[in-house]
């Protein structure tokens, strides 16, 4: 439980002082690469071209090669005649014969059983493709520190280039490390951590043109760490030791660095990605990451990218950008530049940019994520409508297609963005994100979201949904899409072990609960179900105590740290757990009016009514239909 | 020599009647695979996770784990203490201890001896990562047919999945035909082609995901191509016959896929590309591509990549737009859909599209182009200054931060290109079109580029350049800077074997020259070189002959198909041709005033001045710096 005192430089002067360090390198080394092999390689030097291409006067028409002055003064009235020396048969890439220095089209040919008539005069050099027209011997095709494209590599080939001197790739070792990090096949003990950082880094470095090795994870015992690192760097390029999350263990790292080499900086000025070590070994950069992966992944794109970039000319693309509205108020501290990853959604023509919870841990923001919005260090954040520069991490093309859902969870969504994402002409994703009934109804509101899942309880009518979309929405801006009846139910462990029969039981002593979020359908219809039975919620032990899904609810109960939570009969299923059920209710989709009639709610609404959408519902237990897809409020 | 009538269907028509062929395929094969080799693959149907992330309840913050009642009431006034079996010191990433349900930060304790003191209670749950936060098993990572992507790994082993379904690879076979294609290890004989078209998109088809092979060069007997065919549609899941570029070839290829299977069209309504030849062979799709390897790429990117998205659910990027301002009036034919090459020059601000040579058989033009202007059909064309969408080859970025050169050819354009390639901080880039001096007046005029090298004779003074500036240019439009000086001369056959003496002997009869286009400073050179000789153009054969570089005269020289050009010292020199010297002229820079502090152009400047460029004129020879670098003109 030591506290680490980092530094907290800004990245630009980092970066800066950090980047040239390494200039004074020996360049990379050089490969003879066939250029049949060379896809994605850097040139090492300027490429001139061998050939001349063509590298012959080449016809550049299927007709007859000629000698232009035997053709002058040919007119309409007076046509020319060919005797049969005077011409040669010729078709397109022929080289012209001696003699010649034009060629006539077929189509302007009047052919005659022992000459040919011309009716216009050629002029020389007509129609010829002339040596080097494309590019000669000589001329320079690629510059040094080119990538080779196919058509790069497709143009060295017709150029007579067969070899290409190309810069050595990289090699980059990974060094994960900590106790409590375990290889991922292992059987995970509490406190056990999988390994994959590696594999996210090291494929993300690979795709950069790197050569990526890592080592086996090294315990944190500083002799083991200072033989490691210093084994790494002396066989490669670069070095990455994989911090863990667990305090004190970044100072190890620049004990060990600073020990072998030099340590420059320790702590950056941002967020994620503080504990950012940037070291050197001799003229090996060795480069401590942060043991959360989003932390690591934004000194990777921050950091390392720019140095593989100088040092070894990697091609590693920059993310484009799309400018964007932010769909809420944003709060960003004046000690840190902040990476926040957003969700985009294309709503009435223009991008609405979702911010994502921070957690530096979370592995799944990897793919709900859209893009990055930097927030500068001097600025204080953004308020809701500000237009930003949004950094993409997705295609803009799959992100305007993109289905943008944002409200109640239900298994059944993932179950339509697989169907859709199995659809032959799979241009329409689907992408939802969990924040309740009501939030899914306030992100229409603020034009996040095309369509949103709801299941809100009306306690006057017993119906469900009609009265929330009234209260909240205007005349036309809303339409109420029927869809599935789903039994809602005390999930509790395998076997009812404490022999719960219903919510009235919750209020027995020891029973531990767990909650969903406010805003929750399934929370409003606990409080409804509380009320009819006049418990009160601090009766419920663990009614403080939230998570964000059926399933995060369920693992919960699994894990032992809670005996019963209110939720779905997926859920249940997919834990092994036992279910009371305690009501039906009516799972409907709610729909922005101005995206009802684009192909992807269309598409949306056909895979509802699918034989396919039912057997998913089938598999997962639970849900009647009824008339699934019916328009229930068109205001 | 026969003619080939082919049809011309709409693009769009024989896609929708075309891709749906193949729908009925069984899907996909699929395979397991490890994860970590599974970077860049497509999953095979939806995958769930195994594992709760976290999978135990864990401290989210470096502290003590409490029992949050036993804090209840803490206050500043009235602080609570715990003793020491009423908590657990934790860091980050520790499994909540059994008998605590929340975690107080260290920085809010205050150690005593034997105890803590908190002046604040903790809430139930406060700092714990519950089980399933980021996401629980069972849930949906991904749906089916996800490009595998760094982060979707990463989130893939979190999640406890270590081997993926996924799609497997289509094998494609290319099978080159044609008598006049040769290996390109090949000595090429005048008429005879390096085979260079797999190599350009057989890497193409590598990078988007298929396993590419390559037969033999097929000669031009139906024996033979109907054997490669009918082999290769056994083994491969897609077969493309490149077709040659002489006539009747087409018709060859459609027999020998009709003989096996069936045609579905042959000849589109595209340009290039309109040979194209859609096929099936039993239910492998077998396209003919025309042999002219922009026409092919076209047809590789327009009918090849829909169907590998289609049935193979190759996830091959769809290329970003930008839109641009055309630079020119652009004609097209009602005839076809037409795909014009495009230079992209940022100039004052927009993009400024400058099309390209049409040739279908530029290889070059892979690297020249920045992007595609796809002409509907049913459009005639644009006017001059008409916004356009233009399909990006390259990477905006790259294309925003290229310097952008028309104007008079000249090699050290392309050795300033290398230097700025080398910089440590490579980024800008420098691209070069060759236009001729007057070419490079108007496109500077027209907003195309930042910069042109001219060299333009004012007859009146002799000097260069300073007069066809003022005349062109309102005042504070343009600078002109010292560039060169150079060596003009007549380049002929090594050992000069028809004794030419100078320009006069341009008149002798059975003396064949070649000339540069108009427009060029060299033409302009000839031409008040001659009137000063008294010669009429007419009196020189070849007079009319036109190439567009000093060094593809010097290849026609070479060639043998001319015996004298008007040229730099530098092309004489890499064709190891005889050089006659005429004239020594001034080769100056010009540049819009609008981009002259631009770094571009401030990078590019001091390269000019750098010794290093130096020894890269020393090289290339004929060449004499005064002050380089000077302006000549800031009007």
């Amino acid at each position: 439980m030591e506290q680490t005192y980092l530094k907290n430089t800004p990245l630009q002067e980092a970066l800066l002082a950090y980047l040239p360090v390494f200039d004074s390198q020996t360049t990379p080394a050089v490969e003879q690469v066939p250029v049949t092999q060379a896809a994605g390689r850097i040139t090492a030097e300027a490429i001139y071209a061998r050939l001349n291409v063509p590298h012959y006067l080449a016809c550049a028409m299927d007709g007859i090669a000629v000698l232009a002055s035997d053709t002058f003064g040919a007119s309409d009235l007076d046509p020319v005649a060919l005797a049969d020396g005077q011409y040669v048969m010729v078709d397109t890439g022929d080289p012209l014969p001696d003699g010649c220095n034009a060629v006539v089209m077929v189509e302007e040919l009047i052919r005659r059983d022992d000459h040919v008539l011309l009716s216009t005069p050629a002029t020389p050099w007509q129609h010829i493709r002339q040596i080097g027209e494309d590019f000669s011997a000589g001329d320079m095709l690629l510059p040094s520190y080119s990538s080779l494209t196919p058509g790069a590599l497709g143009m060295l080939v017709a150029g007579g280039v067969l070899t290409v001197p190309v810069l050595r790739r990289p090699t980059v070792t990974l060094i994960p490390t900590g106790d409590e990090i375990v290889a991922p096949e292992s059987v995970l003990l509490p406190g056990q951590i999988a390994e994959f950082n590696s594999t996210l880094f090291g494929s993300l470095l690979t795709s950069w043109g790197a050569v990526v090795e890592t080592t086996a994870i090294i315990p944190d015992r500083l002799d083991a760490l200072q033989h490691a690192v210093q084994v790494a760097a002396d066989r490669s390029d670069l070095v990455l030791v994989l911090a863990g999350s667990s305090a004190g263990r970044d100072d190890y790292t620049t004990q060990v660095i600073s020990g072998l080499g030099d340590v420059f900086y320790h702590g950056l000025a941002i967020r994620p990605g503080k504990p950012a070590i940037l070291g050197r070994i001799r003229s090996v950069p060795v480069i401590g990451l942060p043991g959360y992966p989003v932390s690591g992944l934004v000194v990777l794109e921050e950091i390392v990218a720019p140095l593989l970039r100088r040092m070894f000319r990697l091609d590693i693309p920059v993310r484009p950008t799309v400018t964007a509205h932010l769909s809420r108020r944003l709060l960003s501290s004046l000690k840190y530049q902040e990476y926040i990853r957003v969700r985009l959604s294309l709503v009435n023509g223009r991008y609405a940019a979702i911010p994502l919870e921070r957690g530096a841990g979370l592995v799944s923001s990897f793919l709900k994520a859209d893009g990055w919005l930097v927030v500068p260090q001097d600025c204080e954040g953004y308020e809701a409508g500000d237009t930003v520069e949004i950094q993409l991490l997705r295609p803009l093309g799959a992100i305007a297609g993109t289905l943008s859902v944002i409200g109640s969870h239900d298994p059944l969504l993932d179950e339509c963005m697989d169907l859709l994402a199995r659809e032959m002409d799979h241009t329409i994703q689907l992408k939802s994100s969990h924040a309740g009934s009501f939030g899914g109804l306030l992100a229409l509101r603020r034009g996040e979201a095309h369509l949103a899942g709801i299941h809100l309880l009306d306690e006057a009518s017993g119906d469900y949904n009609r009265a929330a979309v009234v209260k909240n929405f205007q005349p036309g801006e809303i339409i109420l899409v029927e869809g599935v009846y789903r039994q809602q139910g005390l999930m509790v462990a395998a076997g009812n072990p404490l022999q719960l029969s219903g919510l009235a039981d919750l209020a027995r002593p020891g029973i531990r609960y767990v909650n969903r979020q406010k805003g929750a359908g399934t929370r409003l219809l606990l409080d409804y179900q509380l009320r009819q039975l006049g418990l009160a919620p601090d009766q419920i032990d663990g009614y403080t105590r939230e998570e964000l899904t059926h399933t995060a609810v369920a693992a919960q109960i699994k894990g032992g740290s809670a005996d019963a939570g209110l939720g779905i009969l997926a859920a249940a299923r997919i834990f092994g757990l036992a279910f009371i059920p305690v009501a039906e209710e009516r799972y409907d989709f709610l729909v922005l009016a101005s995206a009802y009639e684009t192909p992807a709610v269309q598409r949306f609404l056909s895979i509802l009514r699918s034989a396919a959408f039912r057997d998913r519902l089938e598999r997962l237990g639970g849900y009647r239909i009824d008339q699934i897809g019916r328009v229930l409020i068109h205001a």
